[in-house]
């Protein structure tokens, strides 16, 4: 697939990892970036787990979504911003483990809508698949990255 | 619809949301609870917004997968543990505002998959929908609550 | 909800209906047409059953996601079409019964998205919920109605 | 991943998509079987497509969600039945083409839910992708296959 980009995507995209404070409040990492592709990674945190001690499954998803989208986003026009519409995600595996890493990748690139997938990991086992569907928002005021 | 539930349902249904330490670092309070309907509440807070100053899709997501799995839970056996296998949402409107509301509730109860919903709102507005396929965990070590 | 038509969305609902060999095959009829809803219905037929005799999965999911999209289309200006861009769907009790009905509704209307969804009943019992993100299409030759 | 199979799984396969009548009616043929992944293949019929002339969305997802029960199936044990509790779709491009091709299969086998997936393909290239959750159902009267 050949995947067009737009100036120099890959500082807006860190620019953007950078401004969300829910990663950073997840204590989430960028781990990789290319056209359509973005990792994220992050640490077992007693903080973010769930009643039997696993990751909650909303956090997993939140991470994988924010790969997802922000792979979607890498493709996206210079002025543009990325806001998931929706979200679907199966949880295979209980989150379990020392160290998550989150696999986001466009699967196919649109004007309207980009639709991107992530693949979540607990120390290399997969444990989540999500996808979604992301939409580029051009001139709306106050959404953008 | 007629619900059974087992035992002290309501004070399993506290206990099994006070062991979350996500619901805490998410800020999320604990606002009714019925056979088959939690429903669960957070205040808006800039440590869980994305790049444009909203709550991120996924912690939105969270708190609903969290309402809708402690309505399925609310239903279930004594010595049962409740997870999360899949979940859908439909981000519908950007989560603005300053209190949030996730409202859960089972749709069919069942000895092994439990499906319930949960619609969010920003300001009583309606902003989103999730719903999920929760399964009945028994006598798996570790998984209670 | 305030829900805006245009024109006389009733025949442009039914001209799309009725433009839809598929339900033909399937011998769906249209039952109920308002602003942001439609039903429809179909009869137990053996050609649209799976290995146990019950209806596919896969047939239920195609009247939910007709009526919804339908729902959707109501909605829409003069010159729109309506394309499914994605669909979620919980099959919460196999589908038996005489008699079949999918009842469509928006959630949300939107200049670009409608998101929408869909009860099944089988004989009066709800069976399955379907949701999804319908796009309105302008402009794009062949994509009318 | 090591996915064990029970007896002789691929005639079963072969049994239970010979007696869905929803694949004659849809003209589905079975083009590759082994375990944990089954390929489905029909090809374009003015029958089984909507207002604009394209394979309507739901009969795509028909067949992805056959693609993806019948690998979910290829590892069952041998006096099971399968059903589909749940799926999601994302439909990234209009079905058109000549020949349609729907790839099954499993993500993630288990005891009482298998997790699977399909992809399809429209001359080649990929249109939509489906992911669900397939329960595995013994000692229910009429439920085997």
């Amino acid at each position: 697939m050949k995947l067009k980009t737009f100036g120099d995507y890959e500082v807006r995209v860190r620019e953007s990892f950078a401004r969300q404070p829910t990663m950073k409040t997840l204590g989430v990492t960028l781990e990789h970036v290319a056209p359509g592709e973005v990792d994220l990674g992050f640490a077992f945190d007693t903080r973010l787990t769930q009643q039997h001690g696993f990751i909650h499954a909303g956090i997993m998803t939140t991470v994988l979504d924010t790969a997802a989208g922000l792979a979607a986003f890498s493709l996206m026009p210079e002025e543009a911003g990325v806001l998931t519409i929706e979200l679907k995600a199966s949880l295979m595996r209980p989150a379990k483990g020392a160290r998550f890493l989150c696999k986001g990748r466009v699967l196919k690139p649109g004007r309207t809508i980009v639709f991107a997938e992530a693949v979540g990991y607990a120390d290399d086992v997969e444990i989540a698949r999500m996808s979604g569907s992301m939409m580029v928002v051009e001139g709306r005021e106050g959404v953008k990255g």
